[in-house]
């Protein structure tokens, strides 16, 4: 079955018939929270959705730039995983299995070492939890502060690592911090390395306060460390910073927290973010992509020798999402067979070649900034509201993209890793357009 | 297809083979995190399940009375709802949607204002919350601080409400919080009405936090509550009690949080546990069985004058887990045609009788406690490790049930809603074997 | 020189002449912080004073029941005291030495175990910190949460221990906690045993509290109580429901903090509030009255096994206030001469006979409260401005005397130890009248 | 008298006589706390003391370099103000006074108001605290955040502004924050601008924490600074530095408390440290030196729409110290009459000049820092215990000075501002001679 064909979404199955229009918001405005958001800057039904495309209750197709800010690493739907969550499911394999042994866990797990980890010479032992990028944060820094018993975090100006008081703690966004209504603790902030703070001076200051007896701050547990700010504005790491960050928290005995939550899973062409550094970090922490389907899933990799939990210090109800198992294992084996990272770097060059040229050309004042297949368009200089309407504008021609960064400066591009070049094409020509025509606007 | 005739699990799809017999334990312990918990109760792999019954990967039989510590309120795998789900998915509906609007969503909103809420006279916000129990109680307890302008929050000794630090800070296990590393604030332990303290001075000393100007406690914005105590060992509180403190917090403009993750949606008896004392709390928050078939989700229920939310100041990557829509709205449909609300309370009256008459009657110090399908038999008074040896017993003679409480000295019932009676006596016999077994040893 | 000699106060050596009346209050009014807080319940300068008199700049005499909050347990300006002062200031002792040794602080230390500890078998480590109870008060919580390696603390409802953060951290009152403008953390408030909870629910809490692994509270390192609450209305705990406190901390490890500093220093009757149930506390704090001249200075008394402080980790410019020193040795001594105990006791008869016929029997809704020599009527069922008035109207009458408690609405006794028959009797004698005056009112 | 014609100090009155010898450090030994400090590097029992001079129970004479860490400015019981003191003692001036009004207090501001706030034209409101230096921290910090009605404040690396909870959230010192046993909160420490990180690098990153909306750190009240860290090792803010600093922060709407309690009162030669800078802060906290004569004393000094405290919202007992205000004013008139500024300057470049040519000359990895008579010869360089070393060789050779700074690496020199000259002289060259006997040892 081609996406074309696929019938009118209003006959989903296990969906009651609506008529189209504007009608169809009335029961979200009526009954849904106001904290919905994405929402409103998208406001259409949609019903079904493949590959790389949309399509709402009104039959309407859109390319999706945005693909579940990054869970949908395959697009919508992809038919090899698919299928095997549809015999799955036919066969009544265990669907929720909490932390019991279960036989869609152990081949996930086996998986996960075979394809990820052995390749890599990597030894992690892996945590399944709640199955929130959140929560497995929240573990991440329980265990890198019980193993080492200090109790302060450092996080980067920029961070974003969670809604959830533990992971809002390391979180920098202030509109979602003062919205915890209560105090976030033990976390210290540090420059990520920009145009306002070189990458020398910000690993000075990381140093002094680690070392310093009088810093002001105890030394730490761990840094816990995007290598690539995505919510932050798409702002990268250098890769000899990153490099020198690892040499200096490994003398002082400092652990590394890597959050691939959104640029792990090939999102920067390798499976983790940090490979281009070549370094391993103590804690690694994986979500989004990771189920190859956009089933809720989390995941802690931990170093052997802090694999201290006592049983049951950590859990949750959803900690195994048996169909989320399926799904990661099936999109091991699809990554393999797609030659996933190498696609992705093609693909990066791509996006490099025609964001500088044809949207960065359009304005001095542009700035683009990516890796693999994540990339921005900093607008920052075209005021505050400009990418606000780039996006929307994006919108009416068909693409669904976000924006990101401090006061959503940022245009945000999260294509499938999968999306055919056509259509990577294609958006990139609406996002061009659209830049455009909000600069005459 | 009946459920006896399910082949072999070891031919799952999407799972390989694997020889049965201990070695299958090898990869989790090869590779899984310490931090793993029930399976060192019940050591085998599990493949399939189906209504109450497990099969592990040898084949053998299992009745569960833990289903999913209380998710599975259907069972495993429910035909209804997983039909419902396989057609969902073959459609290509959108399974990932952040929270955009989809018609999933739509279905699922029209059918729990339909089927819960109006027939009740409730009028709630919904907010799809990231899919854990304890981001829900985050999200509620974020509100909560906000729309009063207050911080602290009243928990009950004996309370669970999750381990994220947010939900953690109002979990009165100690073990959990100090697994947290980090300061828990803003929370104040009330007693939970008991042997211990009674009802009455319980009240006495809520009203004088609140009320004393030298309380040493600033007036809390809400209190958290769960009107049976799952995890806390079975513990309910009065029914004049709980209407008494819903009272007493009008009376001073302090809200009331029900956290009704566990023993909600019928596990009671009524769809909300609060049903039996007749109130309204101004914050609902559900989960577990929400999505009928044990998919991650979870739902904030908002008095609508409290719905104060900036669009985005909660969020999460999974907080629009459609196939846990399709699923949910399935379950309602289904728990209305089965009456769900009388088939617990019938199944509750059988095991009131049995577990008082069989059980209780082997020991004067063992005491049974509980409502509808959930239900403890207290044997703290023989020793801490009596009843993790009772637990233990079952399995071996075929039955998965836990233990809570303090200690674990309480063995916990949570079959699902819809277990065949056969089944349930089985469960309930061999109950009486283990703990006869127990007695004896 | 008798005191009704004095010389006119304006003529006060190293203060300027003023001219009398209402232009004496403009400097305050102009220059000093809004803070200032007492002088608007007396609003008159005053210039000297002698035993239980006050004499303002217009020469004005007041009886003295406020007694510097307690602080001048030997009246104002005691000669036998003074004068050791002015030889050693004469002799130009050293006046400020930080920790180092002194000969004043020796013999200070030298009076302080033969005078007060070794009478009473007491082994008690002497720790001279910062001159304000507050200090002392953050000194005992630390050297708890050191040697216990637990971090809480429990408090009492009406607590009052001082107002920088670590103490303010165990003060009740709402409004002086509001105004820390930060969390104050690691604080657990307990009832104090009174009508609205009886003593033996109290107890059954606090071990609760400590006992119970769901508490949700650690266990404490220490409980700080005063045996009799001062600021928080004149409440007594029950002499026996403090040794069963004390007994039941030991039985659990719990270290029992007395803050005697309004009480201490034979304001009860014996040198320590405690004595009369014949507890040890494991750590006392004294400051106020310990000087015997109401010069800053404060003291901790550890148990020795608990003086495990590493050098200099609870320091203080003032902590070696010498004059405090000298004035302290010798207060001790006058304390000998005139048997303190006996005389308190005697006059606590008195008041509690006057307070009890002719206060009391003013009104059914007035009660009244104390012991030794700090009384209070309590005037809350009049309504909140009563006290208020009571003692705006003694004041007119030429009696300085304070509210305590709830919204002010206990009159505080709180007359130099050392007060004349004629004037304790005239004081009370005023109060009568003003009481009778504002029952008119 | 002069001061060598003093008694043996063992006739000191209110001091019993004791046999000279070691046997005098029993009673400190078995009765007072491990605490002690100071007197483990100065171990000998002093008496008595004038000026520069301190004497012990031996008869012993001592150069004071250490001056009560910096409190007696006009060296140990000045007679000038000692008269004063003795005068009001002999008149029965009120001693202990609260926060009533008083002739002393009137007396006291008026000589601050027309001696250093009209001569500087500043308009700042006293608000006289408990009398620690850290306790008018903690009330700087708490009207800091009730009038910005914010809750962070940003201190500086290597800072040191006292040891209750609230001040020591604010101090720097490792060791002292972890003697805490609770968090500490609502801190941000930035760098002191330094060898490590530069003036415009530190500035830069304040301002980015301030204005950077994901910067993880709320927009803070306060930002607390000492011009010069002297517990931090004797560091001097730069002059531009502290302009640019103040600028800033007046930019953003943070508010600037100077803590002058160690280099106010014409330590550093005009009467407020922060002069050299011509900058006005908002809040300005001073202690130590206030009284003239070492008397607890502190003050908070407040822009006056900054003094929005409500009456009684920060006390303390000992807050009206009312010697101390008569000490005060006597120090103030005594400043004048020595034209205390420039003699503090003529001293300090004679230090400057001994220092830096006899001192810095012994060895290339010595450094001199200073400024009016606080002055510190750092050397680290020369390993930790090399400055322990030197204090102790001066003790030896009759001269008290401290050591500061991070693993005391730094001899401070804090002599009295009122020194003979060759009384200094004589210091300096036990220092010298002290350094060279350490650089052979």
């Amino acid at each position: 079955m081609r996406i074309h064909d696929l019938p009118h979404p209003s006959a989903l199955p296990g969906v009651p018939d609506a008529a189209p229009g504007a009608s169809l918001l009335a029961p979200f405005e009526a009954h849904e929270s106001q904290v919905r958001s994405y929402c409103r800057a998208f406001p259409t039904v949609f019903g079904r959705a493949k590959g790389a495309l949309l399509f709402d209750a009104g039959g309407r197709r859109y390319l999706d730039f945005f693909a579940g800010a990054g869970t949908l690493a395959f697009g919508h739907n992809p038919d090899f995983i698919k299928q095997r969550l549809l015999d799955y499911l036919q066969a009544d394999g265990i669907t929720h299995g909490l932390d019991l042994y279960t036989e869609a866990k152990a081949a996930f797990i086996d998986s996960f070492v075979q394809r990820v980890l052995a390749p890599r010479a990597l030894d992690y032992r892996l945590q399944f939890t709640g199955p929130t990028g959140a929560n497995a944060v929240e573990a991440a820094l329980k265990i890198a502060r019980k193993t080492t018993g200090r109790h302060g975090i450092f996080a980067f100006s920029g961070a974003y690592h969670g809604l959830s008081l533990g992971s809002l703690a390391v979180t920098a966004n202030r509109g979602k911090r003062a919205a915890a209504g209560t105090a976030l603790h033990d976390a210290t902030f540090v420059p990520f390395p920009d145009e306002h703070l070189g990458a020398e001076a910000v690993l000075a200051w990381i140093e002094r306060l680690i070392v310093d007896t009088h810093s002001g701050v105890e030394k730490p547990a761990a840094v816990i460390l995007e290598t690539l700010q995505a919510e932050g504005g798409i702002k990268l790491a250098p890769t000899a910073w990153l490099r020198e960050l690892h040499a200096l928290l490994q003398r002082h005995g400092v652990l590394l927290i890597v959050d691939d939550i959104q640029v792990g899973c090939h999102r920067s062409g390798p499976f983790f973010s940090f490979e281009r550094a070549g370094i391993t970090p103590d804690i690694v922490v994986l979500s989004k992509a990771i189920s190859g389907y956009g089933l809720p899933m989390s995941l802690v990799l931990l170093q052997p020798q802090l694999d201290l939990w006592q049983p049951g210090e950590h859990t949750g109800t959803f900690r195994g999402n048996q169909l989320a198992f399926v799904g990661g294992r099936a999109g091991l084996e699809l990554a393999a067979r797609l030659d996933l990272q190498a696609e992705v770097e093609r693909k990066g060059r791509l996006c490099a070649q025609r964001l500088g040229e044809r949207v960065a050309g359009l304005d001095p004042r542009l700035a683009v900034r990516g890796l693999g297949l994540i990339w921005g368009v900093d607008g920052a200089a075209l005021g505050d509201a400009f990418m606000t309407r780039v996006s929307a504008r994006c919108f009416e021609l068909g693409l669904v993209i976000e924006t990101a960064g401090r006061r959503d400066t940022v245009l945000k591009l999260l294509p499938p890793l999968t999306i055919p070049d056509a259509e990577l094409e294609e958006g990139l020509a609406i996002i061009e357009q659209a830049v455009q025509d909000s600069l005459r606007g």
